[in-house]
């Protein structure tokens, strides 16, 4: 199985031109479709999305990421498998969460040859292909990796603390993981502070909260309302972590 | 075949995650994805809505539907087996259409089991699994359904009328069958009388009309024009049936 | 495979409905949602989109085709095929620019049978199903088609110098194929003139500039930037090739 995890837009040719790559290589291999709006051009908060969401496919699975501002430029392309999951993108530090966390972690990277592909369309030229072969069950030599170390982006947090994803509702997810603060922490956000809850059904209508979401991160919501119009916040805004007293 | 008529929207991870779930369950099913933007927290909209659209697929298929607002609280999830379709999702009235005009009814509950399931994605941890083992053919109790009695709203009418969806034409779907209307009916809507038309082209550019849309339902519509906006309407909008003189 | 070309927009009932009709007719064929929106009702536009994402689909590929304003009106529905790919749609000119450019051309007409289908979806009821019998390899006749001229629009140019896409980013893709410029012409648009560049990265922060897309059609992009407001042009708007001195 494979799953698309980019900012390419719900709308126009480019998830699907992608998917036909994938199925020339690869016919009928499912692909699920993620996230087409992950964060535009932005690989950092990016990247804690996408590691809040490797357990969707089963190990075995690979993940197809392209959060690429700088495409065309000397950015490698890259490869790593991370206790079974293939995630195959930008060297940009898209994986960099997935491979500080993950436990068996290999790294690769796609060799620049003088392909025929397009500066401007790597997920279709250079990306699809090789994560096809990867869902086939192939060798990394023989879907075209080659073994070696990808960038790394050390300053980056092992939480973070900001806004990495504006949902369909108006809820806003979080790069802080629920599981590495204190159960019943409070947070704050645009100078107002919020409290755990369950769920939105165990709040009045109206109030915001954050909550542990169905994959982990800490989201700020409001039962029945839009949290990214009550506060003002979207992609990058901060959250607080409202110190506890003993 | 499993068809999606969801208030998930069309951004973000939560149809992908569905699909995932339902693949692992029963790989390479067939997924339809036919609403994602079914009327979002309306219940009562969405069941006239699904209701017109069940022949979408064969008999045999397998509707997986959740518009679920109070999601997490002490609803039911339900199943029902209605000539040969099965629905799976919320006991919420999404289905209470189907019940009433179904030939053939079985209802079933999902058991609320002491299971590991996030309380806000049911969609995804209870529903998904169920449907997808509907499909692959196993039996209600296999799938995991016990036989029962599911809520039912026999206070909503037999058809409604007032507006369930609005497409992306600007074109006001709305709960009437036209067949359950005299042939020649008027309709009003803000006011406004409207005459029907047997298609787009056959009335002139500008003019609103009313026609027997291509799944049945009355729908409101202006030929190169966009009705929900010249009329200023959207779900939950009444449409008046003007009486006939004799 | 099949492609789906249509400006059914993303939302809403009518992609899924085609492919449920699809995959009733040929189970598990692969369906490449291609473009959902491409030009709302302009055929013109639509045909040197169309044109130039033909080779998405490997040969053998059918390509469903629907930008059809006059839906039940008398207009045709017609097929082609075109070294070795498939075209099913309204005969409103949507093929006009493959049929020219084609080095093998066969073309066909759907009969209009006393059938029953939508006079307000033929996608569904008249063109889903042929396409899919072609993409499981039956002949043009048990297909349902009838071999026969379609209209043509021999008025319109080879190349059309116009906006025919505004993709997610804001970047117009014009009816100009690259090839068939000089390599290196100043275009103009909005009284602006613009450079050809080779990529996004190769130009500064906000400069405008064509460059030859990744589907070799000639595209106005602004780097970090969205051409469509810069230049307040959408679908239609004309493009100027600067005269070169010598």
């Amino acid at each position: 199985m494979i799953a698309l995890f980019t900012d390419f837009g719900l709308e126009g040719p480019y998830t699907g031109q992608v998917k036909a790559a994938i199925w020339r290589e690869a016919p009928n291999v499912p692909i699920i479709d993620l996230f087409a709006d992950a964060p535009s051009r932005r690989p950092m908060e990016a990247a804690y999305l996408l590691a809040a969401y490797s357990d969707v496919l089963p190990v075995g699975g690979v993940f197809l990421a392209v959060i690429d501002p700088t495409v065309g430029s000397d950015r490698p392309g890259v490869a790593a498998l991370v206790d079974g999951r293939w995630f195959v993108g930008p060297g940009n530090g898209l994986f960099e969460l997935l491979l500080r966390r993950g436990a068996m972690v290999e790294t690769y990277v796609i060799p620049a040859e003088a392909k025929m592909i397009s500066p401007s369309f790597h997920g279709r030229d250079l990306f699809a292909p090789v994560a096809a072969r990867l869902a086939k069950g192939v060798s990394p030599r023989d879907a075209g990796l080659e073994e070696g170390p990808i960038p790394r982006f050390a300053d980056w947090p092992d939480d973070l603390a900001a806004i990495v994803y504006v949902d369909v509702y108006g809820n806003l997810m979080t790069g802080l993981r629920a599981g590495a603060l204190p159960a019943d922490v409070s947070l704050a956000i645009a100078g107002q502070r919020l409290e755990r809850a369950r769920t939105f059904s165990d709040v009045p209508t109206g109030m915001a909260f954050w909550y542990k979401n169905a994959n982990n991160l800490v989201e700020v919501a409001v039962n029945c309302g839009r949290a990214n119009i009550l506060f003002n916040q979207g992609i990058g805004g901060a959250i607080q972590i409202v110190p506890q007293t003993p």
